[in-house]
């Protein structure tokens, strides 16, 4: 049982300034995103693709926007539960909201901030007889961590950048990496092409187009797959392989949370109120691309300073009574619970002779 | 005659950002400021410290934030009245608005937003008889551009880091330049510190201390002073000097905005909602600082969601009846009002062979 001041679904932009708001009032957060990395649709959709309109950075990667939060958060030590869907939600007779994923993971905390984006990210699965049975088993829809392929022999199927990218990283560490698609054209950042071609010209990543998978092997593990490749006689051949990594898009779903009991108005959560964005829920919030109410824009900033807001009202549940008087970090510095402590230089006070 | 689709009194943080995202709809933006340079208190009051909670920097000084903006904002060709205070509002029969400046300056909009902070910022002035004779004329509380001062004798006073950092820069192009205080004791930043002690030992400063200016002299213009040097017999001195420069500080003043018509709570604007943040007067709306709701936090993050969400009430005013749908800036790109367009490298398409 994972137990936390404030438990936050959803580790995009907005639940991850969250944590370093909440820190700066001394609670502590716990993110739950199905993802197997942080950073919502900037990591998922458009990592490596310029942001104009965050505020003070004339241009910046989305992915590096990500980066850039990870490391600012990272004196408030925020808890991950990555490559997970927060399933259910249950309030407790102590007063606690229990969060459960999928995994069956267990989440405890007085306070629950939803900032689940346009929702958790789903893998569109190819539709493969028995794929299900291999799932985790030789098949993976996304990549959790690129060690586990170590030594492997790999086969992605797929046309765009996260084909293009999973092909190139993987063959450093895959005994073999085949890369599969249904067209001979792929679709990407021009980089990822560029060295895909030189990669294959090198034979580091065997390229196998037009292509297809129609049939997975195996006797609980997946051992070999077929493939049909496209032509004039539709040519099969089987390939053993140790992992299958069709990378066809994770497109958002609102999923479980669509269920737990909230308002819901054109696929987002109805908030209450500007002032601290708590839904139809006490002690539940809702803050980011996820929720609604007049005026609402679906924009990485507004994400930010809803997240700011919501932190003041999760602490008045959490300290009933206690007043939060406004700091300014400028002059308070930032107390991280790993003991760290960043602070402005101090004033000097000096004769000048 | 200045005209704009919005003027935006106060070209503190908030302010600044509202011209990139009224820019992004199209909209033209005109700012005020009673000081010589943008930026508002991060300008004034801390330009050298860090800043530890704008989302996406784990540090930044605020002077840097301040540059990075305007960089932000430089494609939509912000024009700026600086130096001076926005002294009345007027609506006219056109529906615009007026805003006459304390030195005359007029301007024209259908739109206007109050980014006005704490208020606008004034100089604490110097007890001296007649000092307000030679305002402008040998007086000077803020140095507007440190060219002005070239080949000039200049007495600065004060003890903070307004008068040593000046005293440093204007050591440059000055013929002379003397540094008067109070006390022997200075306070601020250790490296300003520093260089005025290597300074004074160059000879390119002139330091007294402890000392007073007591008595000015000159027949319209200023041309001499008298200092009182603190110590046993206290001392008199004349000193010949084309310009007194005293950097007591600059506070804040709510000033002329309290007059023009709003709802005032805690020397603050009443905002009636979060939808646009329009005041009780329809047409001009109160970000940043400035303004207050339930919940409201006078932190910079909340001054651009502020700004963000206001522009598209303004788009409304100005474009009656037209939509305008959000777009993303990664997507869209910005279109500069200079010709200038970032955007989004494309996506290739191409076979791999
Ligand atoms: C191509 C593109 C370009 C964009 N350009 C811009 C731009 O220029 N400027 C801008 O401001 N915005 C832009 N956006 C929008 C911006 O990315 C979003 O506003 C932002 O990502 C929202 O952040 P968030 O943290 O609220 O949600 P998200 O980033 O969507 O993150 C939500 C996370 O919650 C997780 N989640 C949801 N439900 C569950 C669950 N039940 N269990 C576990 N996890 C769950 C999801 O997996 C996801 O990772 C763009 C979006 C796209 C797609
Ligand atoms: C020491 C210090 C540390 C801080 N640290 C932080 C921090 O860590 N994080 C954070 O988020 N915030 C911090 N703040 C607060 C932050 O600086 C303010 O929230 C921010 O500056 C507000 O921006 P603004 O644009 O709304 O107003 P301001 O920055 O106050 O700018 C308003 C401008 O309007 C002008 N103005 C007002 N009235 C008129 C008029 N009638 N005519 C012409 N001009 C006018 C003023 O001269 C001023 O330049 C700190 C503040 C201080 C003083």
């Amino acid at each position: 049982m994972i137990q936390t001041d404030i438990i936050i679904v959803g580790a995009g932009p907005t639940g991850l300034f969250a944590v370093f708001e909440a820190g700066l009032l001394k609670l502590k957060c716990h993110l739950i995103d199905a993802l197997p990395q942080p950073g919502g649709q900037c990591s998922e959709l458009y990592p490596k693709k310029p942001i104009y309109d965050i505020p003070g950075f004339p241009e910046v990667l989305a992915g590096e926007l990500v980066d850039n939060l990870i490391k600012q958060i990272a004196p408030f030590k925020p808890g991950f539960t990555l490559a997970e869907r927060a399933e259910t939600i249950e309030k407790l007779n102590d007063g606690n909201f229990l969060i459960t994923t999928n995994k069956g993971t267990k989440h405890k905390a007085p306070v629950v901030a939803i900032a689940g984006g346009l929702g958790s990210f789903e893998p569109r699965k190819p539709e493969l007889e028995d794929i299900e049975k291999f799932e985790e088993k030789g098949v993976y829809y996304m990549i959790k961590n690129p060690e586990d392929y170590r030594g492997k022999q790999v086969l992605i199927a797929g046309g765009g950048d996260a084909a293009l990218d999973w092909a190139i990283h993987l063959s450093d560490m895959a005994k073999k990496v085949t890369l599969v698609h249904r067209r001979n054209e792929f679709r990407g950042a021009l980089d990822s092409v560029e060295k895909v071609k030189e990669y294959k010209k090198q034979g580091k990543i065997v390229l196998i187009t037009p292509a297809e998978v129609i049939k997975l092997n195996g006797n609980g593990n997946l051992e070999s797959l077929v493939l049909q490749k496209q032509g004039e006689n539709n040519t099969e051949e089987t390939i053993k392989v140790d992992a299958f990594i069709p990378l066809f898009g994770l497109s958002p779903k609102l999923g479980p949370i669509a269920k737990w009991g909230f308002e819901i108005e054109k696929g987002a959560i109805k908030v209450h109120n500007s002032l601290d964005y708590q839904t139809n829920i006490p002690g539940v919030f809702a803050i980011g691309d996820v929720n609604t109410y007049p005026g609402k824009l679906k924009l990485i900033l507004c994400g930010f300073h809803e997240a700011t807001l919501m932190v003041q009202s999760a602490y008045q549940i959490i300290n009933p009574g206690k007043r939060n008087i406004l700091k300014y970090t400028t002059v308070s510095g930032v107390n991280g619970f790993d003991g760290s402590k960043k602070e402005s230089p101090k004033t000097v006070v000096s004769k000048i002779e």
